[in-house]
């Protein structure tokens, strides 16, 4: 008779269950679900048109797809719930609600139904942009000491952002929420019917850390006279760290999940951060690359530095014990996505289709009986701004060196390239920081997907490169600390780091750098550097001239 | 009973003959025929292989379409042969063969029909890059006044380089050569049976002027000892001005070409340079843009400036009594068509297809509905290399500002506004160098096809633009100088001036500057200047270094 563990990876678009053999990590079975209501972003589900660049989501959802996908999880591997030791979840965030003392969302009430600012805003609603710009301006003025921790500068898709954004333009529903939670701890409470909060989420995505707590009152008062208390008011209670036992199984949610009551469930996690332990035990100078339609990159330390353009380092943040530092490259495999969508000729499509291949295969095909060099191409990966290290939203792509004989596979190549070159700066940051870089490894679809733009980034990098060996970096890496929560005594794991050596793993593909593609990449990196520098931190950069234009034509 | 003039342009592939009434310049009737053996790149006829940047015609193709396309014209049209006046040509240049005295190409000859250099080296022929470069540092070092004529650079494409060719690595054809000529003098002396060089030709394509002749013995001496004499022996005889009688049809050329005897035959021209006379009568400060694959402009001036970047300035080279100064754009339709055929998305195509459009016409459309400014594009058009003013055929292309919402129709409009702001420079150059602007005209396929590129060419340039008339500018530029050929006294006209204001003409749509898109473009342009300046003036440019390290990727 096993043990196993659940884990829950609620994405953007679906919510993914995968049972997993505490002993050796092996995926016994899964369930995939799309949220019904999927993203929110033209209008709320009865029609009440939403602002542009809003994002919200339904959180009834998270429920549906919990009650469909852990049992069906469960039915496929043939496990019986009375051997799951554990559960765990991760969520994108910050994805947060205005929820009643009984856990109740706002947006479950008649009254409210209509109400856009009731609902879940998804970690890409962009409406509190001035409250986030505000926030920085103030945090820098007031030399606030938190705001190094976050590399400058707060992001409008953080919680208080948002949170104020609801206070300035929706008071009444500030008021009537008994506080706002983070999707991924609302939907542990509803397992557990009770609260916990997450402190990786809450290191992350509302500017808290375990020495130093919420930004002081001071501060958020300045903001907003009714700001000044949200943390006491509206996010009470001490965070938990990762892996802690938020709570169990209830008898009263036990048969909806299909699984038994006093299984214990792990404080939620941040979709990204959890797949950290994917590849084994976790240790500093260890880059994992979640690397899917962006790339987040979370570095593991022993020493907090200030480093140009991450987003947050967090004590704790991906593992206790570790500092976790988090970059970002905004668009990776959005970018190889819009060239497909957008600029792949009907002559490729037609050859792809002959040959029996997506569109990514046949150019990835194609790009790989290319050198380094070759195509006389180089490019700037900005299509959907620059998160690090430049921390800049208005930036924006560039191609440079078609001649007419300049072929498809070429600039597809080349923006896989680019993004390399992203991801060598990002490692260089950290480095020039004083953060060594030991081990790079890599998870997400791209990751399995596609060996060549792993051996381009081996090369670029002038470093090896593993694959974690799960497909399903998140719902893994929820697992495990699912099984943590459980604990030794209850069939579980005490730490993570025994959870990950048990639980994870390689693949024995290792990408190692070629000499004579690396040099000529060095090369191609300095002139991406340059061209990086010149158009990204030039006040008077064209890229910003062309984005004032661009506003000023659209008025 | 009227009185008709014919003209026949020789194109790069086919050859067009033009029936039009002298009158009125109306055009009665056509017949165009592609060369049997189009242009020679990969091998010769009989498969003997060619180096690469090779680019050969075979002379008989002249003739075989000359014997098609002038009787089916005339037939077409419903003209008599002996209400004909006179007969223009126009042909590529320089387009050179060697020849025995008696005219016979060297191809024709059966010990020299597997000899590459036997044939016609076509204008694109690039096989004479290393003679090019020598003769243009040469001339630099030896300060020889004919430089300054032709922006400072001597092109791999004129006569004298592929000569010298000829003479350095195939001696034995250029001994036995009696004479080199031109494509265009040739097909001219095979109706006439005698020989006349154009000044035009020799003007633009092998350093000739009225004034001074060729260049001086030294100079030639001083690149090869046989070479001193090469104009004495090899390029013997007065080049005529254009619309001067080079013969008359002669009795045994007359009846394969359905022409009678004694109809008089202009000097050839080139086939860009011809069209000048298409909009009406010249006057100075007219620019002719001649829109094409690429795009040549001729100004017409009455004083001899130092203009940089320009191809080259010939006394009479368009219009005896001007000056006419050429620039050019390497790459314009060739650019829009290189999109179409390697970045349409197979999206678009079908769009295109139910909308019952070819995908210039969809994407002109779409590219029309978008205001100046509003994409955040810009681009640098130099897909293949810049001619004119920058004359380095290494630049490359450059595309910035794309985000993940870019549209393929965005793209297509930059690349044309690319090559509006590409005519804008050129334009300035000339104006900076004290040759005034008046008017501009347009003639060409894409001035009839795409009337969104010439509106964004006036809002780019600030400027009215004014499109002739014809469809087939070269065809009715040759006619009018076969009319100017035969005389008043023959049915023709003394001057150009005359037959063009007789014949020429311009379409009734003006396209003007709309203040609104021309007070953005005036910002996009300083962008435009700014990056042509950094990109294409910098010796340390990235596109210099990228094309390096592409050489020596290949290597």
């Amino acid at each position: 008779m096993g043990r196993y563990a659940i884990g829950v990876d609620f994405g953007t678009l679906s919510a993914r269950a995968l049972v997993v053999d505490v002993e050796t990590g092996r995926e016994l079975g899964g369930a995939v679900m799309d949220y019904p209501h999927g993203v929110l972003q033209e209008c709320l589900p009865d029609g009440v048109p939403l602002p542009h660049g809003w994002a919200l989501q339904h959180p009834g959802d998270y429920l549906e797809c919990l009650r469909r996908v852990v049992p069906e999880a469960l039915a496929q591997a043939g496990v019986n719930a009375a051997d799951v030791v554990g559960l765990g979840i991760d969520c994108t965030a910050s994805t947060s609600l205005p929820i009643l003392a009984d856990g109740t969302p706002l947006c479950f009430l008649p009254e409210y139904k209509n109400h856009p600012y009731a609902y879940a805003m998804l970690w890409k609603h962009h409406g509190a942009q001035a409250q986030a710009g505000r926030m920085t301006e103030l945090a820098q003025s007031r030399k606030e000491p938190f705001l190094a921790r976050y590399g400058g500068r707060i992001s409008s898709e953080w919680m208080l952002p948002k949170l104020l954004q609801v206070l300035e333009e929706a008071p009444e529903i500030y008021e009537r929420a008994d506080r706002f939670v983070e999707a991924g701890d609302w939907i542990v409470s509803q397992i557990t019917r009770s609260e916990a909060r997450s402190a990786g989420i809450a290191g992350y995505k509302a500017l808290w850390s375990p020495r130093e707590g919420y930004p002081s009152q001071e501060y958020l008062a300045a903001l907003h006279p009714r700001f000044a208390t949200v943390a006491k008011d509206k996010l009470p209670g001490q965070p938990l760290p990762l892996g802690a036992l938020a709570g169990t199984v209830q008898p009263e949610t036990a048969a909806w999940l299909g699984l038994c009551p006093g299984t214990a469930v792990a404080t939620a996690n941040i979709d990204a951060h959890v797949s950290v332990p994917v590849a084994g035990a976790p240790r500093a100078g260890e880059l994992m690359m979640i690397m899917g339609t962006s790339t987040c990159h979370i570095l593991l330390a022993n020493a907090e530095r200030a480093v140009p353009g991450m987003c947050g380092v967090v004590d704790g943040g991906a593992a206790p014990g570790f500092l976790a530092y988090e970059a970002g490259q905004s668009c990776v495999g959005d970018l190889l996505g819009w060239f497909v969508d957008h600029c792949l000729s009907a002559g490729c499509a037609r050859q792809a289709k002959e040959e029996g291949k997506n569109a990514h295969e046949y150019l990835t095909a194609r790009a790989a009986g290319l050198r380094a060099g070759e195509s006389g191409l180089i490019a700037l990966d900005w299509w959907n701004g620059n998160r690090s290290v430049l921390v800049d939203a208005r930036l924006t792509g560039l191609i440079l060196g078609m001649t007419l004989r300049t072929r498809p596979e070429e600039i597809y190549r080349a923006l896989i390239e680019a993004t390399a070159f992203g991801t060598r700066t990002i490692v260089e940051a950290f480095e020039g920081s004083g953060l060594p870089v030991h081990t790079l490894f890599a998870c997400g679809g791209i990751a399995h997907k596609n060996p060549l733009m792993l051996q381009i980034y081996a090369d670029v990098l002038g470093r090896e490169i593993r694959v974690a060996r799960t497909r399903q970096a998140g719902a893994l890496g929820s697992a495990m600390f699912g099984a943590v929560a459980a604990g030794t005594a209850r069939g579980g794991y005490d730490t993570i780091t025994q959870a990950a050596t048990a639980m994870g793993g390689l693949l024995d593909t290792v990408y190692r750098p070629n000499p004579a593609e690396a040099a000529t990449y060095q090369k191609l990196y300095a002139l991406y550097t340059a061209l990086h520098d010149q158009f990204g931190r030039d006040a008077h950069s064209p890229m910003r001239a062309l984005r004032d234009i661009q506003s000023e034509s659209l008025r």
